[in-house]
């Protein structure tokens, strides 16, 4: 059975349950947008009245299936409140309406409030037919894959509601058993869009890092005043982009990340580029900059290593898969996914010799339809053949499977050697993966220990010996 | 796209017509009953008199679509025309009616003799909709799979039908480059189904052996007779059960392979065990028996080896799975399908050193369920290892796809690496792997180098160099 067909079959399972409590070590694979449930963030939007929204017509049950929202905040709170709203005849195409107003009256022919609701979540997320029938090529799910992404960030651009964000992205690692974690965030050339609470001023990367860091702080501290600061060590960013841009746009982007790394050393972890790899620019045609980078930071004495996406394809010899040695020749520290790594027996070896941890997405790989089903995924094969691997989730409020918990799930259930050793062997690895020095990885190991011990204790004596 | 909903576009585009005209070398994996076109097969059955059909009560409309057709020869050709034909109200259950009488007076409604012949083609194939609809799952389309034997067992039971099938059979080999070929035939242990052609006398399995030893005799003269002896230089059988059977049952299947191979020593190529491998008896059930033949072949210095299914399987460690250690650790000279044996670094290397050949099956685990499409096949990361393999068709009666082109195309289109001299080295290299001496095996390179330099000259002179 398919993932998002199964996915309350697992739910209900005692085996789910058990995963659900393990202690998880480090997400070290997951795209910062895409991590957080898509009805909590609307309702977060929700409660603000900068946030608003507009469409190219009035919406109408014909339309509805076809249109995006288009989300935004904007300035002078409440002033989006007076327009016809967007599902009214008299709607004045690409003006803004509040967000508030639209759910308000969002007609009883389109469901009402809840239709709104409906609506938006839909956009947000993928669902089983879309993953299994209308979209059952990868590129056709890329493809609404993308247009969710491009919905978040219309969400994601009001920082209060960006604030919630984080802070229910803290939480929700925590409740899933994530002690740490390092999330790739998408960066743009020209902060046009995220705007701060009055809605009128535009963010730039450095004030992006410090709401990041401050609402990171206030996370941390939190859980040191309850006493549970073994629950959560703290997380990173990736810096990324997307690889649809130029050799000398890319330029403008590593000075960025540059300069963002001087500035905040403990937050930024690396440097990945993100996007379809099968239908954008493949490594090598950015190799010369990236070198060029290298070289500057090793220079500088800055340990900004590179973490990049290869591989993620179901192609032989096409140039995804040619980005597996492009990567690893460019001493890439991790590869995102590797999922076709199977097929190089060299590279293999060489992700054996040198560490090179593959961050392996079994769900994501499912729904963005590189395996029909987690029995057809080369993890097994890639474990027995000593690959270090790291289960990671990728963009869990997509999938509607926050956390790691499902990840996990299916590499357990998938087959009859795994046990739960295996994810405890997995998580425990996980650390050493992660862009941490080796004092903070011999505490989080520490803990982690103490954590694992109690909770197999727990799982004892609560399920008896399994 | 999948292959079955494919298949209409293969046929049309000019590499497969490339394909088709390739000398394939030997076909190593094949079940003889599923070897042959369903509508030659009908066609054939059609001509006899004796050629019967019977069903549990009168069919309609309604319990057409989940009704197979029950064929059996009977005695005195005739005398089955006079009872009321399986689709009138006065048919009198379970009896039989000769075939051509059924066809003949098929109802309009049903729609007349075509839909009658289509009835019949539904029962012996598996079309696109079963195979990624309805039976999408190993489990199930195993079962439509088995169900498509029972009906062809019935076919093929007359004598005079089987002597024509096998002359289709060694004439659509050669039609597609196929020079020499290993069918596994399925022994059951009493002969109270195949008849002689006045329908009255059961065949045993020396007769059935003799019969296939005179039509390949009558065919391969007939080539010498032609000047085309290069075209095919024989075929052999590997004697098979069904891995249903008891230990003790299995002696009396032993002996007989055994004696059979005493008077038969060029035409019994090797013994196998078939059946699904996930819900039958794993090859470890039948150990002792299995070692104790062994023993007795090495004992009288006969040459019968061990060609196993194994691994046709998506299970990680499952009896499927550890089929593969128990068929390595018995001797298997090949491997019937080796799907896990990806996720098993050291046999992959015995494979190697040992020179075990899979016997791989693109079509057929792509219509069986176990990878989605062929992207998602490991031959890429088996070639890559260095396994030894060979291209199968595995049931192409079953399957439509007759000959090896079906395979080898899809082999050639899913990688951008692999090319006609990728094919060129599976079709070469299956002369080794076929149980023939050396002698017989220097030969039948040499013939197929021969050929293959005329291949080469007549594919450039007609399409430019590619």
């Amino acid at each position: 059975m398919s993932f998002l067909t199964a996915k309350s079959t697992i739910e209900s399972t005692q085996i789910f349950n058990i995963v659900k409590k393990m202690p998880k070590g480090a997400l070290l694979h997951a795209h910062l947008e895409a991590t957080v449930d898509a009805g909590f963030l609307l309702k977060s939007a929700l409660e603000h009245t900068n946030v608003c929204i507009r469409a190219a017509s009035t919406i109408t049950k014909e339309t509805l299936g076809s249109t995006l929202p288009d989300f935004a905040p904007r300035p002078v709170a409440g002033s989006y409140e007076s327009p016809a709203t967007i599902t009214s005849p008299n709607y004045v195409p690409d003006t803004y309406v509040s967000a508030q107003k639209v759910r308000r009256e969002w007609p009883e022919i389109l469901g009402g409030p809840e239709g709104f609701d409906r609506w938006v979540i839909q956009s947000l997320t993928i669902n089983p037919s879309e993953a299994y029938d209308t979209h059952n090529t990868t590129v056709k799910i890329w493809n609404k894959f993308q247009s969710c992404f491009t919905v978040i960030r219309g969400l994601l651009a009001y920082e209060p509601v960006l604030r919630k964000f984080l802070r229910q992205l803290f939480e929700s690692c925590v409740e899933d058993g994530i002690s740490y974690a390092e999330f790739r965030w998408n960066f743009t050339p020209k902060d046009n869009i995220l705007t701060s609470e009055d809605g009128t001023c535009y963010i730039d990367h450095d004030r992006l890092l410090s709401i990041f860091q401050t609402e990171l702080e206030l996370y941390l501290q939190n859980l040191r005043d309850a006493g549970r600061s073994d629950l959560f060590h703290g997380a990173k960013i990736i810096y990324t982009f997307v690889r649809i841009i130029s050799v000398e746009e890319l330029e403008w982007y590593l000075e960025d990340c540059l300069a963002l790394k001087k500035k905040y050393p403990q937050l930024i972890a690396g440097f990945d580029v993100v996007g379809p790899e099968d239908v954008m620019h493949p490594l090598i045609y950015y190799l010369e900059p990236l070198i060029k980078f290298r070289n500057k930071c090793e220079a500088l004495g800055i340990d900004l290593p590179f973490l990049f996406h290869a591989g993620e394809t179901l192609g032989d010899g096409n140039s995804t898969d040619q980005n597996l040695y492009d990567a690893i020749l460019l001493g890439t520290k991790r590869i995102g996914h590797a999922f076709s790594l199977i097929k190089h027996p060299t590279l293999m070896r060489l992700c054996r010799e040198r560490n090179i941890c593959c961050e392996v997405c079994p769900v994501s790989n499912e729904i963005l339809r590189l395996t029909a089903s987690i029995p057809a995924h080369p993890i097994a094969a890639m474990l027995n053949h000593g690959v270090p691997i790291a289960l990671a989730s990728d963009d869990p409020g997509i999938f509607s499977n926050i956390g790691l918990s499902y990840d996990f799930f299916q590499v357990l259930v998938s087959s009859e050697i795994s046990g739960l050793m295996t994810l405890a062997v997995l998580a425990r690895e996980s650390f050493q993966h992660a862009i941490l020095d080796e004092e903070e990885k011999k505490r989080a190991l520490a803990v982690w220990d103490a954590r694992w011990a109690r909770y197999i204790e727990e799982v004892v004596s609560t399920n008896g010996i399994l």
